[in-house]
């Protein structure tokens, strides 16, 4: 199996201001292509530490982000030339792209700028979309090859996706990695754990069930690392487990792989050609946010509206005001005639909604902090959910959303209040 | 100065699984009190890995994170003991502290995990209230002192609070660190660096400006790193120095520290007594979510209307549909009507619009994917700007957020149009 090591470089990593996580996902990619990752190094711009990295490293690959900018601080470009004992030349090409990326922004190219194209003689230039500074790809002196990468994370993963990666599956990496992330909402880990174990009662040792949780999915990943060519011989097995896995946790799952739940959604929802509109309160315009963020969400997004007080719930979303009185706006009641009205108002085929108290303050004893109802409306009738999350107002916001869209899931696959 | 390294042990952070945040968290805490972390290493559960990163070391302080626990692929503490040249004894009130931990929890304390209260020979027990594994203190036979951490985060914090930082601000860590951040928003880098370049050319080497841009900030941080009994003799220098760039990036300034801009703005609306409307089409509620996640936010923001298709436009914001016709939904004369219209239908001080082409699909030659026209109206008249973003939809997304947010903060500066 071949080895890799990463150097992230820069002062603002070692003082605690910029959280690291280029290395992560550099790690998931390599990892994912059956390489090991030895280490990783976070060192500060300069060149003494940038160098003692690079003569001690015996992996195959090693891989540096960061320090490439143009300001005065980054020095990667300047100590990686003095370490393979070349000067710094002017690579045309990524000058053009440079003048194309500063014109299109209306900015000058300044000098300061310009230096960004100036790259240690021999290296191979790995030109970028996405930022102003390209990378490099050198062969290191005393064997195995160096991408240099910048330190801003979607410049990283761009490069990762246009260079190494393709470089790293031409070259070879000797080990097989078979690895299938189910992606499930709406159970608990403890939920799936129960429903899992007597799959994971049968694992072999060397297939791992992992769980990676986060506010918005409840990842199921199944891994088997194996020499390349063992794994023919152990693909039915690895299948069994995969589709035993789908079988057992079936009504929590909305996709797999990179799949996101609402992009899921709005295939759903382009297919079916449906379009939704969005009532909002304790998300403030989350919830379409999230739908949005989907390219092509304008097929089947037919807007939103945030409605914090409730004279714009009444006016913008025709919710009766005797139902506000009553109930109050963190209420079943609002809930479902917020999804309604804004489903009628905007002429939708289905509207979704959330009321709730997000915090940190606005809290009574019979709706504490973290009260959500949401609603989903449609042609078959509407459907209304009650949760309590927590204290902390961010992650409210974000549970009040995947909720809201798991909502949106079931009433899609068919799913109708008792 | 003193000197500290990191050592982050863990499997699970070399493939991807996890991602290392310890190591943010503690170098922030070591820069608060003026120790420079040299290097952070991650590497596996493996002895020699981290027997090389403890002989190698040469820093005053140690610390390693991880491989406590009591599972097999854990062995940090067997690999100290063996290069201490000491044996593994139990602990009596670790493994009292264990029993109680696993009693609260209903579950057995079985003979695996009972391996967590042994511990090198020597070593000072750092006893945890928040995990079972407790944290060790270990004098290093070269020099130096070395803490050893359980990987768990909130036991990190726990341990640090607890015994680290009280350890190092008694044995003086000898430096002090002047660090404040400038937050601002609207100039690119160069120009940042740009009219910065005469006070560059004047720091002192131990005083250093760093850019630390993101999406939505660019920090520009005034670093002085000097020994304890030195810091009243620069201070005056370091105050010039920190007013002259506050007086140089004027303009662009919303901030210190840890401020938002959202916050800030709100800030400024609720002393005020001003209330917000929101009109978005290609930023599709992201704009109303960033107000909407500060807290107290329900006093200055009326509400929103996410308004994707013309027929929207018109009639949940009166636009007119000449304008929509004349010159397209992406345009200036319908951003300002966007805005316009918000503030007017929802009885709001002030509107704030964003209509563009997010991409990845929709860009003509004329309006390619990335333009964005956006307005604030308010009392005093209506402003709008026009930007020209890039091609991925999430970042033209939030640049467009930004860019509102900063149409805003000018407004409510008084800047007004030509």
């Amino acid at each position: 199996m071949k080895t890799a090591e990463i150097f992230a470089i820069g002062d603002e990593l070692l003082i605690g201001r910029t959280l690291e996580t280029n290395a992560h996902r550099l790690a998931q990619g390599l990892y994912a292509r059956g390489m090991r990752l030895r280490q990783v190094r976070v060192i500060p711009d300069e060149a003494p530490a940038i160098r003692r990295c690079l003569e001690e490293c015996t992996a195959d690959l090693a891989i540096t982000t960061g320090g490439l900018g143009a300001t005065r601080d980054d020095c990667t470009r300047q100590t990686l030339a003095q370490w393979l004992g070349v000067t710094l030349v002017q690579h045309p090409e990524a000058l053009a792209r440079m003048q194309t990326y500063y014109a299109r922004r209306n900015r000058p190219l300044n000098p300061i700028s310009e230096q960004m194209s100036f790259v240690p003689q021999g290296a191979e230039v790995l030109l970028s979309d996405v930022g102003a500074a390209p990378g490099l790809r050198i062969d290191r002196p005393a064997g195995g090859v160096l991408f240099v990468l910048p330190g801003v994370p979607w410049e990283v993963d761009h490069l990762a996706e246009r260079y190494l990666w393709p470089w790293l599956e031409a070259h070879g990496t000797g080990g097989h990695v078979e690895q299938r992330v189910l992606r499930t909402v709406g159970a608990p880990e403890s939920k799936l754990a129960a429903l899992l174990a007597p799959l994971e009662d049968r694992l072999p040792p060397d297939l791992k069930l992992a769980y990676n949780p986060s506010l918005s999915s409840l990842d199921l990943r199944l891994v088997l690392h194996t020499a390349r060519e063992d794994w023919p011989l152990r693909q039915p097995q690895y299948e069994a487990l995969w589709a035993e896995l789908q079988e057992r946790v079936g009504p929590y799952i909305y996709g797999t792989g990179d799949d996101r739940l609402e992009g899921v959604l709005g295939d759903q929802l382009a297919t079916r050609g449906l379009r939704i509109a969005l009532a909002e309160s304790c998300t403030g315009g989350a919830l379409a946010a999230r739908l949005v963020s989907v390219a092509g969400a304008s097929a089947w997004v037919a807007g939103g509206v945030v409605a914090y007080s409730n004279e714009l719930k009444m006016e913008l979303l025709d919710v009766p005001q005797e139902l506000l009185r009553e109930h109050g706006a963190v209420s079943e009641p609002v809930a479902r005639a917020m999804a309604e009205g804004v489903r009628q108002r905007l002429g939708a085929d289905l509207g979704l909604s959330t009321t709730g108290i997000a915090g940190p303050d606005g809290g009574t004893p019979t709706k504490p902090v973290g009260t959500v109802w949401m609603a989903c409306a449609g042609a078959e009738g509407t459907m209304a959910r009650h949760h309590l999350f927590e204290r902390d107002r961010s992650r409210n916001i974000e549970r009040s959303v995947v909720a809201a869209l798991d909502l949106l899931r079931l009433y899609l696959t068919g799913v109708r209040p008792e």
